[in-house]
């Protein structure tokens, strides 16, 4: 099943539904039960999408490809932090910073989406059993203020700064999988899902021994290394995350204040009408 | 009011209370809207209490008080992090860690309950109008594996990790109030509201320019300054958080796995037949 979340045209009410070839249909009955597909709504590029589920946890793994950034031989084990369950938004959303002194960037990422309750199993057999299904985020992060804020709410947890979907495919095989983030026209970072330290499963296996995963959690996996230096966004950017097997997710960027003088001299950046204007989005 | 969350001991249903006087009466209607005060339960201390109420998000601020461990003079706001909503437990519940590598601690602190949906406030009036009352909480903390994981999943968002209640006061004042956590029989920390560098409604104000706030999340204050060096939990031990005006928060604590003699040392906790047994509470 491919799943997603729309606003019906006429109640604006959030309901589920199905993808089915190019064409979105109702979904009648609950998508993690019983289910059945209903009447045919319309093509998936003419429904006001939402994030395809709505989390009340949204994990992530940072250095979890060999040869992240801060990648070391000798760690056992990657980092995890948290999201806010309301930066979550729709993979087409525009991501909006309003922090005048730091600068943003995106990161494409495979997503885990918890079906079951899990807590401490026993089995890397148990612990893919409680997946429902993957997807794709956007790991939008900012710079920590005065290195004090590395992976905290400040830098990882604005509104918008989880784009999710378009949809959850609970067929979804995440093996050798190239995944690709795009800023503007440049590839900035690439990778394959057999370069992850923890695949998926043993995510979900390690985290349950001290955290109980619900159904639509969500887990992010972690982003591939950069292909060059970190790339800031300007006002009007785009960010392109490219999980093979997926469609794209595309955001635009909006810097609700200016980035003030001052942080754009600390982290280097360049003036706006310096930065590649040309996009292929 | 002052409400509680119990479990109804006919139905073993999760159900709204309103603490009066000693007793609870049921709550009839919802809390956040019309509610009535209804028939009588009991004593607090007889009920099967649950965490006061079930956040989607847990934020908490870190050196947020004059004078705390990594306190600058020169910084212009504190850190803030997330806790797992999955961390949340009753006033009383046992504090259990799963990690044998890193020793756990507690902190008492205040908490916000948001009481109603918050984005980029205007004014501290309108962020004091989405506040619903207050807490107390505990901000139970394990260290960082490898100075990379601090204020993190691991460290902050283990089950658990924020023992909550044991009501939610909603005509609580904040000011001038006495904090303590005390660790067995010693008090460890030690502070007063009035210390507090951003204060609940300029905390809600802030966060709102960046983060929506939703009914029900709560927000941790920030742990006042230690008393002493920085004291582990052993097996058995007991932490007590005191927020004047509150009952007494309490949790036991339990290491379902044994730390690491490696851990021990590298962490130089004493021998757990070392530490002080006396308990006063």
């Amino acid at each position: 099943m491919k799943l997603v979340r729309y606003i019906e045209k006429m109640r604006h009410q959030e309901v589920w539904g199905v993808l089915d070839g190019q064409s979105v249909y109702k979904l009648l009955g609950d998508p993690l039960g019983d289910w059945q597909q209903g009447e045919e709504i319309g093509p998936l590029d003419h429904q006001q999408l939402l994030a395809p589920c709505r989390p009340r946890k949204v994990i992530a793994a940072a250095i979890n490809y060999y040869g992240a950034t801060d990648w070391e031989e000798s760690q056992t084990e990657p980092v995890f932090f948290l999201k806010s369950p309301t930066s979550v938004c729709s993979a087409y959303s525009t991501i909006v910073s309003a922090f005048d002194d730091v600068p943003t960037w995106g990161e494409a990422e495979l997503a885990i989406v918890i079906g079951k309750t899990i807590k401490e199993a026993q089995s890397f057999e148990e612990a893919e059993s409680s997946i429902f299904g993957y997807t794709v985020a956007n790991d939008a992060s900012c710079e920590n203020l005065g290195q004090r804020d590395h992976h905290l709410a400040r830098s990882k947890a604005a509104d918008t700064f989880c784009p999710l979907g378009p949809y959850i495919d609970t067929e979804y095989d995440w093996h050798n999988k190239k995944i690709e983030g795009w800023h503007n026209n440049t590839l900035v970072r690439a990778g394959n899902t057999d370069s992850l330290f923890w695949d998926p499963i043993r995510i979900v296996k390690e985290l349950s021994q001290w955290m109980t995963l619900e159904p639509w959690d969500i887990i992010l996996t972690g982003s591939p290394p950069l292909t060059c230096p970190l790339s800031y966004f300007e006002d009007g950017d785009w960010f392109v995350g490219k999980v093979e097997g997926f469609p794209d997710i595309r955001s635009s960027f909006q810097q609700s204040r200016p980035i003030s003088a001052g942080a754009r001299e600390k982290f280097s950046m360049q003036k706006a009408s310096d930065s590649g204007s040309q996009r292929i989005y």
